[in-house]
């Protein structure tokens, strides 16, 4: 093991669990709420969860925001995808000017949007660097990247949190935007969740039925060369992975680390938090899903983690367009939860169950 | 069949198709998006079939509201909930204050709260009256109610819908208030799907086990004593049934006669949607559900009226606040759908599939 994985396994060991003490006030409050006890289900789950998370039940989600880690993949190079590496630069950039569907998304919910250039294939004007390298090499022909650089790619997402949480961000949402990202995902997936690459490989942006064989064919190629070890999630993501994968597992663990709850949006993301549980179990309950995927990994990764989706709308778009879907949802039951007249003053009794 | 029947029956004749030259505008329009093609799912297909339903591929939701259909239940008088009938009048007055839910809700997301007292056993003084009956008689010993007063419930609700529409209305949700109706809405489930009561049958806002044996008794004993024809809908109403469901499948029907979309919420709502479709089948496409409730039924009644749920959330709070929830989807879904750049002004070319 490298230098760089020592010190990272010995951060990750500061991960400590939720607050306990901070969700029964959260849950004793919610039971003060003139409403039938539970009726708002998962969205009182998931105030529970981030007054643990936050550690206090005064639970505020005033200032969101969503980090896109924007990367190229060089496996590109054999036709597994519809479109050229320079359509990630172009896309990143369109974030900053309500050009895509998520940044429009999160003008509707008031949340800022952070496209970073995690490795990306060429240099952009506005999208803020952090730069791993210039694109991962083709899997197909040596590993995507070295052990050190998924590492520098997981410091990257954890470095980024401790920013966020520094200037106020009280919730985070992940994002992703790289051409050929689902073929790193899917092999990805493949491996550690030890399935055959056709169960976790789907169309990604509209790919046609040659384009599905051949870029099953290069995946079964690349784990088959370079032999990931499933017990290795750093292995695997160097090996198979991408830098967007490997930055956003690193903003899962930075949540885990700097208290702040971290939404996973659909395929890519949940595989980036596959891989944050698996360097660090703890890191689960700072994680809230959102939606499942319309990719057929994408209930299969859900059910790794052990998460169910609040939203079931199909939708397959990235950008973490998903997981700010559900930021209305979360605020509207933080509103309820904080501004909701009590029993006492609502004119009648309490609720409270007979058994 | 009676004069209002007969009369009602005319009416639903001058249900319409939606729009399918709407429909096909809306797609090719979301097809010119800059993004994967069908990759926002659901929310595509919703904001397609409300140009069916309000002819014109010019989708705005800017003007929403939410009906809620406020009425008691005799049947209380058997024990079959754990508040008494009281509470109904003391939380349909909250709804204009705030002081709930979903009205919470409303004014997160910009929605016009409308409770409507259609059978309330007290009157109050801010709830709009339109008042069938002050509460349905107790179904465990005699029809809950007349056909005719089934009918006027169900006219109320659409002539509700004619005034919405007049005054710009885009979109409506449908909510409802009224201590006993999981009780009805599980009798004439039960009897529509023809079905086991028990299987239909749950806690309600937090039933005790005595409370759900008893509950069911009693619903086994009123669908036993009154025999509804499960071919009439309206005959299942009156002896079963609730006026908030009623008045709800006139709001149905009301979308359909005057091409305004109408949100289905939980169970109760879902129950008046199948009982709207069964008096048109046409009205099923004029009809977008939400959620699928956490009451045994609710997924039940989803896929008798062949809809799928965009939330999963396991609320079962009703007011309409399942309905509600979907709104911020749905708008964002339309601003991506209004705003979004076409290809050509994105910066790069079109995403058509090979085949």
């Amino acid at each position: 093991m490298s230098v760089t994985q020592k010190q990272l396994y010995e951060k990750l060991k500061q991960i400590q669990p939720v607050c306990e003490k901070s969700m029964q006030r959260a849950r004793a409050h919610w039971n003060t709420v003139a409403k039938p006890l539970g009726s708002l289900g998962k969205l009182e789950q998931a105030v529970i969860q981030i007054a643990g998370i936050s550690r206090s039940e005064n639970v505020d989600l005033s200032k969101k925001g969503l980090i896109i880690m924007c990367a190229d993949n060089g496996v590109v190079a054999e036709g597994v995808t519809q479109t050229g590496q320079e359509v990630t630069a172009v896309v990143a950039e369109n974030f900053l000017d309500l050009r895509s569907c998520v940044a429009i998304m999160c003008r509707d919910t008031g949340t800022d949007i952070f496209p970073i250039d995690i490795g990306m294939a060429v240099d952009t004007p506005r999208v803020e660097r952090r730069k791993i390298a210039y694109g991962t090499k083709n899997m197909y022909r040596e590993p995507a990247m070295s052990g050190d650089e998924a590492v520098a790619a997981i410091e990257t997402g954890i470095q980024l949190v401790k920013e966020k949480a520094e200037a106020g961000y009280q919730i985070l949402a992940t994002g992703e935007m790289g051409i050929g990202n689902t073929t790193t995902s899917s092999a990805v997936t493949s491996v550690l969740l030890d399935v055959p690459v056709e169960t976790v490989t789907g169309r990604g942006a509209g790919l046609s039925s040659a384009g599905l064989t051949r870029k099953i064919e290069v995946i079964k190629a690349a784990v088959a060369k370079h032999q990931p070890n499933p017990q290795d999630p750093i292995d695997v993501l160097a090996k198979v992975g991408g830098f967007d994968i490997a930055g956003l597992a690193g903003v899962f663990l930075g949540g885990a680390l700097y208290h702040v709850p971290v939404v996973a949006d659909g395929f890519i993301s949940t595989v980036a938090a596959l891989i944050a549980i698996r360097l660090e179990p703890k890191a689960a309950d700072y994680i809230l899903a959102s939606h499942v995927s319309k990719e057929p990994a994408g209930a299969m990764l859900l059910k790794a983690i052990v998460k169910t989706p609040f939203l079931t709308c199909d939708m397959c778009l990235g950008e973490g367009s998903g997981a700010v879907a559900l930021f209305p949802i979360l605020d509207m039951a933080v509103h309820i939860y904080r501004e909701m007249s009590p029993f006492d003053e609502a004119g009648f009794g309490t609720y409270v169950p007979l058994e």
